[in-house]
C-alpha cells in the first residue's frame, strides 16, 4: 500500500533470509479506491468513493477444505455483503469441531505453538484468500483472537501474543482490504484483561503504518472508548442502542452481531429472516451499519456463519435490497434533538391531541428517573435518519393504516413507502411538502 | 355481597331520603362463585372456584348509545374476556369526542359539576351494565379516575373526589364483580399527587367492607407498592418486565396494557395481531396476566377499544385459545433460580458447550454492572412457568428447530409443542423423562 507513485525499493530480513526488490507504484485503476476510512459516523474509500458496509459472518471460512472454500467464494461473488467477519485461528464450538489442514505456526518440539515459526504454507493460503476477496469487493475484518478454542490460540502470553501481532502487521497490513477487528466476544478470552487488549490496540495503530481500521468486539460487555479504536463493532439484540454508542463513542458504529438467521436450539442463531431484516433496519435507522448472519442447523454441519458453503437463508436477498437503497442515497443520521422526538408537539403521532396532553406526558416522563427514562426513550423514540436530501422513517413492526411524514415547509419531496419483506419501493406522493399524511396498507 | 346466610335488614337514609328493607341471603348457586379475589400470585373466586384473568379493554364503552352498548354485550358474549377495563366518567381523546346522554352528576347553577347530586338515571343503567356482566361472568375493572376529559371530572379537589369515592363504595360495593382500578394512567392526571391517590386507595380499602380487588394503573411510572393494593395492574410493552414486578410487589401482576392490535397511528395501537399474541404469551410465561385491546381506524370511530361494538381483529380467538389452555393447567409460576437460568450446565443451550465456557459466560456476565446485568437477563432468561404437574416454556419468536426440554427424572410427562398461531397443541412425546431434545418446526 505504498502512497505515493512512482518506483519503491523493499528490503526484507527475517530469521536468516534476506530479499530485496523495488517495484512501480501507479495511480488507482478499476475498482481500486483504497481502502476504507471512516468519515464522521459513516466510512469511504481512501480516495473518496462511496463505501457503506454490508457485512456477513464466516469465522472460520478459510480453515475448511479446498472445495468448501471454492464454494464460499463462488458464494461471496453473487452476494451482497462488502465485508466478512473472519478469524485467523482455526474455531472451536459446536459445528466446527473439524480440524484444518494447516495453523499459522508449526509446534516445538513439546507440541505447544511456536509463534516464532509461522506456517509459510498457511500464510500464503491466507493472503490467496485475503487477495480473492479484494477481487470481489469485500473487506476482510480480521479476527485476531477469540474465546472458541480448544488448540492454545486463546492462552498465550502476553509475548506470544505480540510475536504474533507483529507478524500479523508486518504481513498482512500491505492489504488494502483489511481491517483490524482486535478479538471476538473479548470480554469471553478469560486470559486477557482490559489492559492486554489496549495494549494491542495501540500497537495495531502505531505499528501498522497503513491505518487500517481497528475495532474490537463485545460479548456483553462494551470496550471502553480509545484513540485506537476507528469505530464501534458491536454485539448486541436490540439495534435501537445504536443511537446510544453514536453518542458515548463518537464512532461510526457497525452492529456486528445481533442474532442469525437461522434454526439452530441456541437463541442467537435461530431468528426468522423477517427478524433479522427488521433488527437490520432499526440498526440502519438508528444510524449504524449491519452485518448478516446464518446458522440453519444441518446434517453436513456447513453453517455460513461458520464455515461458509452456500446461502440458504431468505434474508440475504433483502439486505441487498437495503444496501442498494443505502448506497442510492447516501449517509445517514439521526436528526439531533434536545427534547425526546416524541414529546416535540410537531412529531405528535396521533395528530389530534392538544398541546397541553403532550406537555404533560413530556412532564410525565421527564420526570422519571433517569436510568428508567432513558430506558423509556430508547424504546419509544421514532426511527428517523436523514441527510439533506433525504429521510428515511421505520415503522418497525407497526401497522399503521395511516402515518404522518413530517417535511420541511421549503422543497419539493417525494415520499417512497418502502417494504422492507416485499423488496418495494412503491410513490405515495410526488411532490409535497411540510406535515402530510399519508395511507400505508395497515397490515405486516 | 352479604357474607352469612340467612335474613338481612338494611336502613338507607342519604339526602332526605330514608328507606328500610329485608331480604333472604342463601347459599351461592350456578355461576355464582362470589367475588374475585387473590390467591399468592395469582387470582381465584371467593368459593374456591378458579378464576384466571384473560381481561379486554373498553374504557366508556357505557357512555355510548343504547343500541352500541348491546351490541357490546352480545359480543361480551361469545368473546374469551372474563375482565373489562372501563371508566366511571366518559371519555376524551382521538376517536372519543361524542357526549354522553347522561353524567355521572348534575350540575350547579355555575354549571360545575355538583358531586353531592348524582344523577340516578346514569347510576341505574351503569348499576344495569355491571349486572349484565356478573351474568356474563365478566368482571367490571371500575376505573375511578383517568386523565382523558374536557369536562372537569380530571380535575376535582380532593373533597369532591372523597364524595364520589363515597356513592361508589356505597353503590357498587354490592356487585360481586366490580374491581377498583384507581385509575388509569394515574401519573398523566396532574391535579393527583402520589399521596393523593394513597389515601384514596386507602379509603378504597377501608370503605369498602367487601373488600374488593383494588389497584392503580400506569402512564410510564409504576405506583409503589401499597397495603391497600392487591395486584399489580400495568402499564408496559415489555411483559418480560412481569417477573421483576412480581419480585418487587409480590403481588399478582396483570399486564393490563402492552399495546393494541389495530392500525390507528399512534404506536400503542397498531400492533399486528401476531405481536399482540406473542406479547401475551410472554406475560403468561413470565407469570403473569393479560389484557386485550383493539383499535381498528374505522370511518364510524367505533374502536372496540373505547365504544365497543363488535371485535374485527385476529387475536381473540388466540386469547380464547391461551384462556382454555390457562384453566386446564391452572396457576403458573416462574421457577425461583438465584443463578440466571441460561447460565445453569444443565440449561445449556446449545447443549455441546462444556462447563468451562458456561463457567466463563456467567463469570462475564455476573461481572457487568447490576444494572446492565439485569437489563440483559431480563431480556435472555428463557421463558419457563410451572406448577407441580405442568410446565410451559414459550420460545417467543425464536425459530429452533429443536429444543431441549429438562423434566424431572422421576415421573412420565407428555410433551406437547404448543403453536399460538395456528391454536394447534401436538403431542411430540407421550411418555418422558429427564432432558430430551424435541423437533420443531424451526419456522414461524
Amino acid at each position: 500500500m505504498p502512497s505515493i507513485e512512482g518506483e519503491w525499493n523493499y528490503n526484507i530480513a527475517w530469521d536468516g533470509i534476506e530479499t530485496k526488490g523495488s517495484f512501480i507504484c501507479v495511480s488507482n485503476t478499476g475498482n481500486n479506491h483504497g481502502k476504507v476510512v471512516t468519515d464522521g459516523f459513516g466510512f469511504r474509500y481512501a480516495d473518496g468513493a462511496d463505501y457503506i458496509p454490508v457485512g456477513t459472518t464466516c469465522y472460520a471460512w478459510v480453515h475448511q477444505t479446498e472445495a468448501l472454500i471454492a464454494q464460499t467464494l463462488e458464494t461471496f461473488a453473487s452476494a451482497p455483503f462488502n465485508k466478512v467477519r473472519m478469524c485467523v485461528f482455526p474455531k472451536h464450538m459446536p459445528y466446527n469441531s473439524n480440524d484444518p489442514e494447516l495453523y499459522p505456526f508449526h509446534k516445538d518440539e513439546n507440541g505447544k505453538w511456536d509463534v516464532a515459526k509461522p506456517d509459510f504454507k498457511f500464510w500464503t493460503q491466507f493472503e490467496s484468500y485475503i487477495s480473492k476477496l479484494k477481487d470481489l469487493g469485500v473487506e476482510a475484518d480480521l479476527i485476531l483472537f477469540h474465546p472458541y478454542d480448544r488448540r492454545g490460540f486463546s492462552s498465550f502470553t502476553m509475548e506470544e501474543c505480540s510475536v504474533y501481532l507483529d507478524y500479523c502487521i508486518n504481513r498482512l497490513s500491505a492489504f488494502r482490504n483489511i481491517w483490524w477487528s482486535l478479538a471476538n466476544e473479548y470480554d469471553l478470552i478469560s486470559a486477557g484483561t482490559n489492559e492486554d487488549w489496549d495494549i494491542f490496540g495501540s500497537k495495531l495503530k502505531s505499528e501498522d503504518i497503513y491505518g487500517h481500521l481497528i475495532s474490537i468486539h463485545n460479548f456483553v460487555h462494551m470496550y471502553p472508548k480509545k484513540d485506537w479504536m476507528t469505530h464501534v463493532s458491536a454485539q448486541n439484540n436490540d439495534c435501537r442502542r445504536v443511537k446510544q454508542w453514536r453518542n458515548a463513542y463518537q464512532l461510526p458504529v457497525i452492529m456486528d452481531e445481533f442474532g442469525y438467521e437461522g434454526d439452530i436450539e441456541s437463541n442467537w442463531g435461530n431468528l426468522s429472516a423477517f427478524e433479522l431484516v427488521n433488527r437490520a433496519w432499526v440498526a440502519v435507522a438508528s444510524g449504524g451499519f449491519v452485518t448478516h448472519g446464518e446458522t440453519f442447523d444441518r446434517k453436513d454441519e456447513i453453517l455460513w456463519w461458520a464455515k461458509g458453503g452456500k446461502l440458504h437463508g431468505e434474508s440475504p436477498e433483502r439486505f441487498a435490497f437495503l444496501k442498494s437503497l443505502l448506497y442510492e442515497v447516501g449517509q445517514l443520521d439521526p436528526p439531533v434533538r434536545k427534547m425526546p422526538v416524541n414529546t416535540d408537539p410537531n412529531a405528535n403521532p396521533s395528530g389530534e391531541q392538544g398541546e397541553s396532553d403532550i406537555a404533560n406526558s413530556l412532564r410525565v416522563i421527564m420526570a422519571l428517573p433517569e436510568d428508567e427514562r432513558n430506558q423509556f426513550m430508547l424504546r419509544v423514540t421514532p426511527l428517523i435518519v436523514r441527510n439533506p436530501n433525504y429521510m428515511l422513517q421505520y415503522l418497525e413492526r407497526t401497522c399503521p393504516s395511516r402515518t404522518t411524514v413530517r417535511l420541511p415547509e421549503n422543497g419539493l419531496y417525494r415520499i417512497e413507502a418502502i417494504d422492507v419483506w416485499e423488496m418495494t419501493r412503491t410513490a405515495v406522493e410526488k411532490e409535497c411538502c411540510g406535515n402530510i399524511s399519508i395511507r400505508l396498507h395497515g397490515r405486516k
